[in-house]
Formats: C-alpha cells, structure tokens, sequence
C-alpha cells in the first residue's frame, strides 16, 4: 500500500454535516483497524460487516473498501494481525527481580488484553469460525510460540529440554483454556484471583516436572532462592 | 442410511480377478470409514482424497461416492464421529479403587488412541484445516465436554464449582497439548512417562486449587485417604 496523505471525507458523530479530515494512509488504516477490534470485541466475526465498520468509524463502504479490496477476510486478518502484535507486547517484560512475579505482570497484561477483546479474543482461540484459515491459524500459533520463547528466555535455560518446553507450553495452553471460561462465566473468579491462581499452578506444574527432569529441577532450586 | 445387505464389488488386493463380497450397508460404511481413518492417520486431511479411500478399501470411487455423496467433507466429518466415539470408549473406567490409577488408565487409553490415529488425531485438533468447519468444531468439543464430565463424576462432586470446574477443563487442555506435543516430538518421552506426569500435573494442579477453594480442599483431603 503507498504512503501519504489522502483526503478523505469523514461523517463524525457530532457533526451534522460531513466534516473533511486529512488523514495519512497509515492513520486512516489504524483508525478503520480499531473499529473493527471494537466491532470484533462484542460480535463473533461473522457477524460484522464492512457497512458496520464504515459505520463506526464513520467514512463510506468504498473507503473501507479502498483500504481492504479482499473485504471481510481481509480485514479480519488485519485486525488479527494488530491485536496478535498487542498481545505480544503483553509479553514484553523486564529481566529484574524475582521470576513469578514478573509472569504475574505479564499475565496482568494479557489478562486486562482478554478483558478488553473479549469475544474477539474467543472467537479467535476457539476456531472453527467461517473466517477461520490456515493463515489465521498461524498468527495464533506465532503468538503462542511467542508466549513460550519469552518465559523460557525469563527461565535463563540457555538449551531447554523437551521436558521444560513441555511444561511451558502446556501451561500456556491451559491459560488460554482459563482466559476462555473466563469470559465465559461472566469473568468469574476476579482477575486478580485468576492470576495468581495461573502463577501458583506455573509453579506446581514445573515442580513436578523437576520430579522427573535434571534441568527443571536444577532450575526451580535456583528460583527458590530467587525472592 | 437405509439398512440391509447389498452385493457390491471388491477388488481385493491378494486376488487378480475381482471378487464378490456381501457385506451389509453398515459393514461397508465402517470398512470405508476404517479405510479413511487410517489414510487421515498418515496425512492431513487435504491430502486424503476418495480415489484413495477407493483403493484402500479395495473398492470403486463411484461407491465412495454412493455412501458419501457430499464428498470429502461428509467422509472426513463421518470419520471424525466415528473417531470421537472411539475416544469417548477411552473414558468409560470403572468407579472402583483409587481415583488417581483410574485416571492413568484412561490415560492409557487415551495415549494409545493418539499414537493410532497420529497426524489425523493432530489435524483433527489444530484446526486450520481446509475441511474445518462449525461442525468438526463441535464433534472435538463435545469430546472436550465429555471427558471433563467423566473426571467430575469420578471426583463423586455432585455440584462441582467453579474453580474445580477451571481446574479439570485447564488439565485437558494440557493434556491435549501434551499430546501434540508428544506427535510432533517423534512420541517421546515414552508413554507411560508420559501418563505418570499427566496424572502427577492433575494432582497437583487440584492441591494448587485446593488452597482457594473449599470444595476442591475437601475433594483433596478425601482423596488423600483414598489409596
């Protein structure tokens, strides 16, 4: 897509007649994107239309059009692809200080993601929506290897074994179960509850695993002493 | 499907000339769907087309065509049903003796179910798959569903909570990814490790629990009794 300024005629919610706004391609993109996040956290996929997109962002069908030729599958993807960015930013934090309650910052992050997406975030996780496809599939999958690579990078294990990886990745998995019930039941039990609850069981998961393997049980000794 | 014997014709690999077979309506609709599950078991489901099914089983593509007249969808659909029924069998474990050797036993079952049906079983749970739809979403789930009723009922809670309920759903779902994980990792660690730290994960996962719920610390202190 080319870079630049456009101008482009914009209907505002408080202006009665159209209003004209100058907005970069970049900006006007971003802008029809969050619309669509927002449509996306309240209806599964299937159920927005490009007309309701154009509606809230409030420009005309064409524009949406213009910036999405491939339509809803296309726009989907896009929006897949900003929320797996913000997701990953969710990840990002410093090295310092004790380990669990670094994953307890990060997972205040993701968790405040899952509130705000809602069933976006569902119906993403949950497949088996029409727009599903192995492009989305992937998107998921990278922010999920994404999720791993950065906790065993915050472990410190310079080559982990398949015994370590393992237990990350099911852990991952079993949160993005919990963030799913989660929404389900009415974001039941409180969200603070739900990760504290994630780290402990973080915690149990990997102990056990040192039951069985050199290198987790070398690590959680040295997290032990790690307060 | 009406039922009853019909007089089809089988090429069968070990004879030159074809042979004549009866077989009933139900016995060739489960010799197709055994043909197919095997074939789903070695490729992705794109992959596996009717002609192959046809000469798996031994038997012409127009009467592929005939049991499932939709296609590949309808064959891959019938085959995962009969493929969820199976695993549902896995499940059925007697209420006798202690909880948690019932639960490696079903384990048991369960693992050797995944290493049968392999790359099927692993296509089956990615989704991202050209033949995934609402429905094969729904099959998966339903399996999903009943063997977190299966634990509840086995843990004797009447009226499980919950966080009991997070608990139990949160483990299958690692244990799903244990799975995949176990597939793409050429089956290792060897199963019965792999069982031993499922059931382990379980029992530790439900004391993580126990200290935030009252009902599941009662279920604890009984099963700590219970040898």
């Amino acid at each position: 897509m080319a870079r630049g300024a456009v101008t482009l005629r914009v209907m505002t919610p408080s202006a009665a007649t159209p209003a004209y706004r100058r907005l970069s391609v970049e900006e006007r993109r971003s802008q029809l994107l969050d619309a669509a996040l927002t449509l996306f956290a309240h209806r599964v996929p299937e159920d927005v239309s490009l007309d309701d997109v154009a509606e809230a962002a409030g420009v005309s069908r064409p524009l949406v059009y213009r910036y999405f030729p491939g339509g809803k599958q296309q726009l989907y993807e896009a929006a897949l692809r900003t929320a797996a960015d913000e997701l990953r930013q969710c990840f990002d934090e410093p090295r310092d200080g004790a380990l669990l309650p670094r994953l307890a910052r990060a997972l205040d992050r993701y968790l405040a993601f899952v509130d705000q997406h809602d069933a976006g975030f569902s119906a993403l996780l949950q497949g088996g929506s029409v727009v599903e496809t192995s492009r989305t599939t992937a998107i998921v999958d990278g922010v999920r290897r994404a999720a791993a690579e950065h906790i065993l990078s915050h472990l410190g294990v310079a080559d982990p074994g398949l015994r370590l990886r393992m237990t990350v990745r099911m852990w991952i998995t079993a949160v993005e179960a919990a963030s799913l019930i989660w929404l389900d039941e009415g974001k039941q039990p409180p969200v603070e509850e739900l990760r504290d609850w994630l780290v402990e069981q973080f915690a149990a998961v990997l102990s056990v695993t040192a039951n069985r393997d050199p290198q987790t049980a070398a690590l959680v000794e040295a997290l032990a002493g790690d307060v």
